[in-house]
């Protein structure tokens, strides 16, 4: 992976993603880059009018957060507690289609001529815009003016303003908008990156109705027992008489606008969209519901929906905007990567972010560890309420948590390695059950919320239910192992690098769980002095006792950290250094990503890393380790890493900045920062890579900005790349909002919100009043 | 499983095993116990006239030794070098069926009366005898008597002689003689230890035909494109006039006896059966081939075909006989394993033992490494022409296995964890692919061939080439690593006991490939000097260079074999002593087998083991281990081995032997010794456990026996267990026929056959020549 270069795709504009050309080549991709979606509604790509070119060149997809099918999960040779339930999100009916005929001739951008194409993705107000100028094969020509907006102030709506105008005729112009339910989900894929394992159409169109511009269906899955309804609502913008006629179709509605267009003239079909669950609505509520919701944005109109959304944009982009000048590559890559990690998180706690976001179904729309792990920090520092619903997520998760813990012998709650609402959903335990990292994951994304936040509501009425039941678990799940000198030992584990399975004393694990133990007793004793009356009720519930808290304590304070004295490196786990060690520059360039091509036996067999996991331990608890550690285990490391994961450089170019190797630093950052954007993998058609956009804020904040949270103390260490001019960021931290902003020679800090507070410029401390900029001189 | 008891089922008879009562409730369980086969055909003890009794209560299954239908083997997710095409012994059609109506009324013991009924398994003569005498709801009553042979002479035929004699009446009784060709395979089960992965039916009919009394259908697999003929031909001895009639089904032929039947006279229906298949002969020449079968049959009569059986068994016994006196049960119970053996395995080279012989489908039909290392002795020791054809079988693999290596990206080959006829066909690779042993466990059983038979001609001609393969295979597998005194390590590998998986420096896979190395030296360079041409052959076969045969010596030289010094015993891996250890006692009864009670991340995590491991390889290198180390690993390993596999307690009650744990030795051996029989584990129903019936040959030659082959050396330690008088068996090597006779005081050692030989009674030498009793007493 290392050694490719991409040539950038999209032109260099800060706030705009511009598709200039329209190509049955680059179709498939784009679906993903305009995706728009609000956390809840996602919607690919795709036209309005509905593309009509080769398979495989298109996935017209739809999804809504959390809304999924469940199916069995089929073993040739199962064992005892695997997996037995998928959950898999559903495309939903695609409800944007608006087609548009003329003269009886369909518009349709591979029929005819386009003279001209635009697409624009527009991230600071919140729409796609399509623009086209399109001559028909019997020579009419048109333009047209598509903008679509998935709205972020209101979770269950769409609405698309599709406008046409007749440029050399006059005639008979007919708009058709739709809902259509005869979808179904990715399933031709063997890749369990793309597809899913539901076959077929899964959903069925229990009730629908239409009358004059209105229309709903309400759609059943087969087994998850969910429903939803999909509404719309068309509005026909001119000065002309029209006729509305409409009908019923198996699986969809169909709202049919006749009107005569005169040469040169404008006419515009507003169209309102909104989308309804029974995971979170009474079922038979539905309908109404969508209907409300759609009445309410037709007299609200378009333009306020459109103005709603630059204002929610506003308030996002003055928290969470990165500048960089210098460099107009990266200024659009990063904003892009932020756009996007906004569009795909679940704001309502019962939802996450799934690892394609909701630009498409691999991973089957699961929630995993990145999100507390990648994705929570950006939202933490930018916007701690869409942290916290984050956290919520997992507090709603628990009672599914302590039932696996159950199924496989355990006390307390482990939690799933994939999901979407809590069963565990890892059909492969070595790299699914056996990340118990996850349940520290969870609790270390807590504790860095409660800090940050100083929430500690939260953390007495919810998180500390997470927080004692995992420590149950790991206390339960390790071991005081005589021949290692009574140490408490987690064996048989898989770490973040799953390139190495089933091993005994994950480094990154132990350190993760000792902290996730420290945690639970700090807390409980904390609670039994501060919220006594709050600690009975969280200790009755969980039937929790004295005894447990000192066992919380013993097994953390005698946690086994392995350390190499031969190489003055922490291994990764107790067999990792007794591998044959193979370099990435050892491997064929052909062989990426190794689990595509070698047997897992293999990739097992060899000291080689798919991601980051020692070092990726140092990056989140930077604390606990010296620089001189860091640079040792880096050493290291490097070398043996594949970066076959995603996730993985934007911790390389963190950590190499604080080490040192600039270049190195740059060279990561730049294979994170426009992934998606400049389509890295070959695989952006498939749905973004959430994770990565996340690790791309934290390979800048952390990175060049040098951000370290220690427990309770914000601290900088700050470089600028020499190919920049200018870094600016802003951190929200326990109630303020921090302003950092680099130049050639200085960095200047600011407390934009909030009461005083001390941060640290490497080792000076520095108090930080608003109004007050404190400038430093730069020390790389 | 150790604190199980269950009472005896048969009653003790030497050579016989007696069902004296019917029953709905044994019926299944017997079907099994009554199986006869002739390493070919398998048919279970099903009745001829059908069992009308409840689902779940039978089943009904015929089964020719390596005739399979392929599957695909889909995986909720995949990984690269999965086993992608299972293989699965089929069910064919049911030619037993011989249906009987008296005045319409059809005979059924689940109809009517059971005024007498036997069914005898006859171990001597080999066949299977029931009498019934039954009177029908109408109060006809008749005698029944039907002798069935499956012929160990001719592997295509099958024999029954079905006699029945009115008692209180007169009137027409009808044969109908059929062939069922409309079966499948067991696909309700959830345990992969019973069912397949086959849904529904597979073999379609393609041709089929009936006259007179003889008949035929040919069916074809749908996948694996395999075809097979199944004949019969009838006779009726009776002299009385008979009317024949006959029909075609849809899978199957019909042919129909109708006479009339005096009081008191017997009318015999003789049918003749035979299976061709197209694996090993010209597809268009099946029906030929079986048709001359069952003509020859008739012409040579029934009773041709009961003597020549039991002259087969005859010469069987006169080799393989283990006389107990003392424990009528013991006596019954390992010949019943013995003859069970027998009727197991193939003899054709192109066949072996599949786990569960020819009476059930649990495991598939495949064949693993109990054939090598526990079944393999047996024959080799006793009748070593089959041990040469089981070799052969694995010769036979070797392209296969040299594929899958090379899909792995090794050099070599890599023999399949299970399989019928080559592919890898497991489908959970960690105790599947993972178990890498199996190359030396093969080539274990090959040097004990060569050994024990001076058969260096199939060693130089086809043996070393499996020896060279899988040396090769070995040196490509392990590295030598630096911290780990650059020691020659293999790592991830999984061992014998697969309560353990994934683990580095398995000392039994070690020390086994270590052997495999040695030995491939040792050949090559033997080869070298005594039979240039031929390794001049194999060499530019192989393309095997000087370099490489050195390369072997080097890293069995550098081989890494585990030892502790803590424990002062061999770990059973690098990882092994650093898990939690858990004695079996305190884990719940109910918990058994562990792999259906605990999800394999908690077994992994324990030190428990499913069978021996390194004591298994301290039996299998005897020589290599002093007494005292195979003591102290005794004592270390017994308390933690669940004996979840019915591989275990052979291993356990040898060494037990020798160490002179003379009670548990007896213990173990009680389990083993009746384990089917007496229907140890409830599961006999699904077939037999063909590799622990072995292991009960083993644990009596070997552990009371006392018998080790050393390389080249015969050596004795004999033990008389007290609760016997007497103990007497055979041993073949090179050449010689040995018996070994212990009663009360003394071991009598007789050389029956061959030249003079010099064995070993604990450290004294003895020459052992025809017509000397060589008498020593009894150490214990």
């Amino acid at each position: 992976m290392a050694n490719k270069t991409k040539k950038p795709i999209y032109p260099f504009e800060d706030w705009v993603i511009r598709e200039t050309q329209f190509s049955i080549d680059t179709n498939y991709r784009n679906e993903t880059i305009f995706t728009l979606a609000n956390g809840y509604i996602g919607m690919r790509g795709t036209f309005e009018e509905r593309y009509s070119g080769p398979k495989n060149t298109s996935f017209n997809g739809t999804y809504i957060n959390g809304f999924y099918e469940i199916h069995d999960i089929v073993y040739p040779e199962g064992g005892y507690g695997f997996a037995k339930i998928g959950q898999t999100m559903l495309n939903v009916a695609d409800s944007k289609i608006i087609k548009l005929y003329v003269d009886g001739e369909e518009f349709d951008l591979l029929q005819g001529k386009i003279l001209f194409y635009e697409r624009v993705l527009d991230m600071k107000k919140g729409f796609v815009e399509r623009k086209v100028k399109w001559e028909s094969p019997t020579g009419k020509i048109l333009e047209v003016k598509i903008k679509r907006i998935v709205s972020l102030n209101r979770q269950h709506l769409a609405a698309i303003s599709f406008t046409m105008q007749p440029v050399n005729f006059t005639g008979k112009i007919r708009f058709v908008s739709a809902i259509d339910g005869n979808v179904s989900n990715i399933n031709d894929s063997e890749d369990v990156r793309v597809g899913s394992n539901l076959k077929g159409k899964v959903l069925k169109t229990i009730d629908k109705s239409v009358e004059g511009l209105k229309g709903w269906i309400v759609q059943k899955t087969q087994k998850s027992n969910f429903s939803y309804a999909c509404a719309i609502d068309n509005v026909l913008v001119a000065d002309s008489k029209y006729e509305v006629s409409n009908s019923l179709e198996e699986d969809g509605v169909k709202v049919i606008v006749d009107l005569e267009a005169e040469k040169g003239t404008s006419y515009t079909l507003n169209k309102f969209i909104s989308y309804y669950t029974s995971k979170d609505f009474d079922e038979n509520k539905l309908v109404a519901l969508a209907l409300e919701e759609i009445e309410k944005a037709k007299n609200d109109g378009f333009e306020t929906i459109e103005k709603e959304q630059e204002e929610f944009l506003n308030s996002f982009w003055k928290d969470a905007d990165v500048i960089i000048e210098g460099d107009k590559a990266l200024q659009q890559g990063i904003r892009f990567n932020e756009f996007h990690l906004l569009q795909s998180v679940g704001r309502d706690g019962k939802t996450n972010i799934a690892a394609k976001g909701l630009t498409g179904e691999g991973y089957e729309g699961h929630y995993f560890w990145d999100s507390d792990i990648y994705i929570m920090p950006f939202f933490l520092y930018t916007k701690p309420e869409i942290a916290k619903a984050l956290v919520m997520y997992r507090y709603n998760l628990l009672d599914a948590a302590r039932s696996r813990a159950k199924e496989l012998g355990h006390k307390g709650a482990l939690y799933p390695w994939r999901t979407i609402d809590g069963p565990e959903c890892s059909a492969y335990f070595p790299a699914g059950t056996a990340q118990y990292h996850i349940n520290a994951d969870i609790v270390y994304a807590l504790k860095r919320y409660v800090e940050a936040t100083n929430d500690v509501d939260f953390l007495y009425d919810y998180g500390c239910e997470i927080l004692f039941e995992t420590a149950r678990f790991w206390e339960d799940l390790g071991a005081y192992i005589p021949l290692k000198g009574n140490k408490f030992c987690i064996n048989c584990v898989t770490g973040p690098d799953e390139y190495t399975a089933l091993v005994d004393n994950n480094a990154y694990t132990n350190y993760m769980a000792k902290m996730n133990l420290e945690y639970a007793y700090d807390i409980a004793n904390k609670m039994k002095k501060e919220v006594p009356q709050k600690y009975q009720k969280v200790a009755s519930k969980l039937n929790l006792k004295d005894e447990e808290i000192v066992a919380w304590k013993k097994a953390a304070d005698n946690m086994y950290l392995p350390y190499s004295k031969e190489l003055d490196i922490i291994p990764q786990d107790d067999s990792f250094l007794y591998k044959e060690r193979i370099t990435v520059d050892e491997i064929p360039e052909d062989q990426f990503p190794l689990l595509l091509h070698w047997h897992y036996l293999n990739i097992y067999r060899y000291q080689i890393c798919k991601q980051p996991d020692v070092l990726l331990l140092m990056f989140l608890q930077r604390e606990k380790f010296t620089k001189d550690e860091l640079k040792k285990n880096y050493d290291y490391y490097e070398p043996i890493t594949t970066h076959d994961s995603s996730l993985s450089p934007a911790i390389f170019s963190i950590l190499a900045n604080e080490i040192g190797y600039t270049d190195k630093a740059y060279k990561y950052f730049m294979m994170t920062a426009r992934m998606d954007l400049d389509d890295y993998n070959d695989n952006v058609k498939d749905g973004i890579h959430a994770a990565s956009m996340a690790g791309t804020w934290s390979a800048v904040v952390n990175g060049f900005g040098g951000m370290r949270v220690y427990t309770n103390e914000l601290h900088f260490e700050p470089r600028l790349p020499k190919e920049w001019n200018l870094l600016s960021f802003n951190v929200r931290y326990k109630g303020r909002k921090i302003n950092v902003k680099l130049t050639k020679e200085n960095v200047v800090f600011a407390l934009l919100e909030g009461e005083p507070i001390e941060i640290y410029y490497f080792d000076k401390k520095i108090l930080l009043k608003k109004g007050e900029n404190k400038v430093e001189s730069l020390k790389n």
